[in-house]
């Protein structure tokens, strides 16, 4: 019902809209079939460093996209985030199909929902594609389970990246340290040594097992077992560097 | 080295082995490219009620694959697991290419870590594939982040197979309600009601917002907002059947 010809789109409903996808933990076969579907079918891709940006080859004909490395975008990261939602919406209005691919699963402490909101408020269709998330699939590709029968019911996936006790900390970290589940924190390098002391005042044992994979899944993985006590001085000790995933719990000493 | 030329594999090393493949929520496109492969290369699968089994055509050849639907053996649950174990070691040994099935992640309440461990006590190789958990991918599939920046840097996913209080649990419910992250409910739609009073005795408000999700991700999927005061009545109502995942927190309202 279009009366302009050379609107190729009558709203912006009608856009090819965007996909948020979870890349997954870092190598490149771990990220869903629809996942990589989106990326084959994409004009746009906005990538950071986290996910398989190193191998997109292997899921898509690269050469056929426009990829933009918002990691590297020359802003601190606040603004870059705002920058990342500007070019969201320009390449969804100029009618390009657009994948904005994101480590591990975009509502795991990605700002996916932030990038949803910014494209529905736009009238951008937005669609989400789940991924596995480093919190579950980092420990398991060094052998430990998040859960396991007869030893754990629960887990807590955490975002280390405000220390505990910081005004805007949403943790309760006592009330964690009590719940009786393995605790997988991600986001959490500079404050390992404050985190592990929040959960030791809280009740944990200073024995408890722990272990702290660095790149979990890549070529430069590395892994290092501890106890809740040692984690700290094993992130110093072997400089340990972001992305790292630590996991705290019985099912770190199987 | 083998001086026996009849034998195939040397040893039981060199069997091709078991790969424990999560296939995800139930959509049969969220597996990982990893899953997949393994599933095309694979000379029998082991498959259950969950994941991508309903559609694995699109996954694989299945007509060159031997298909062996565990759910369906003649046992109860408990036995049931034994002989799947049985199958594993029996179909591997006799040097087939065997992939065991699950749905979600393998290591996320799956019993994956029992079935790698039956594996390699037989001296068989056996390789884990992570998937996409539906306590994190269900919730998503309705629009729910399990978690939002500013609102929650914590999400806590929790086998609900036993009640509150129950002898064997191992989950500190009244510990949850205080830890100030998103809770997330597998295989828990009997014990619904006792987990929301149990949560609301903990300290958290009975209007705690709350979402229930039924067969999240495939054509089946039916969903329901409510709070944590109706939950219980919300599966009474409307009849929830497993799987289903219930979600609790701010998150579930928006």
């Amino acid at each position: 019902m279009s009366t302009n010809s050379s609107a190729a789109h009558a709203s912006t409903h009608d856009l090819p809209g965007v996909t948020l996808v979870g890349g997954g933990p870092g190598a490149w076969d771990l990220i869903t079939v629809r996942g990589m579907r989106a990326l084959q079918e994409a004009d746009v891709i906005l990538t950071d460093h986290l996910g398989p940006t190193d191998e997109l080859e292997k899921l898509c004909d690269v050469s056929t996209k426009e990829i933009i490395d918002v990691a590297k975008l020359p802003y601190s990261r606040q603004v870059s985030q705002e920058k990342t939602n500007e070019l969201l919406i320009e390449h969804a209005l100029a009618g390009k199909k657009v994948v904005r691919l994101k480590g591990g699963d975009p509502f795991v402490f990605g700002r996916g929902h932030e990038e949803l909101v910014v494209c529905r408020d736009a009238g951008i269709p937005c669609e989400v594609v789940p991924g596995v998330t480093s919190a579950i699939s980092v420990p398991a590709a060094v052998g430990i389970p998040i859960t396991n029968r007869g030893v754990v019911h629960s887990f807590t996936v955490v975002s280390g990246h405000l220390p505990p006790g910081h005004p805007k900390s949403l943790v309760n970290w006592s009330a964690l340290a009590k719940s009786g589940g393995t605790i997988s924190v991600i986001m959490g390098v500079k404050n390992a040594a404050a985190i592990a002391q929040a959960l030791i005042e809280g009740g944990l044992s200073p024995r408890t097992p722990a272990a702290v994979i660095q790149e979990g899944t890549t070529e430069g993985q590395r892994s290092f077992r501890c106890d809740l006590e040692t984690l700290g001085e094993t992130f110093e000790k072997e400089n340990i560097e972001s992305p790292a995933v630590y996991v705290i719990g019985e099912v770190a000493g199987l």
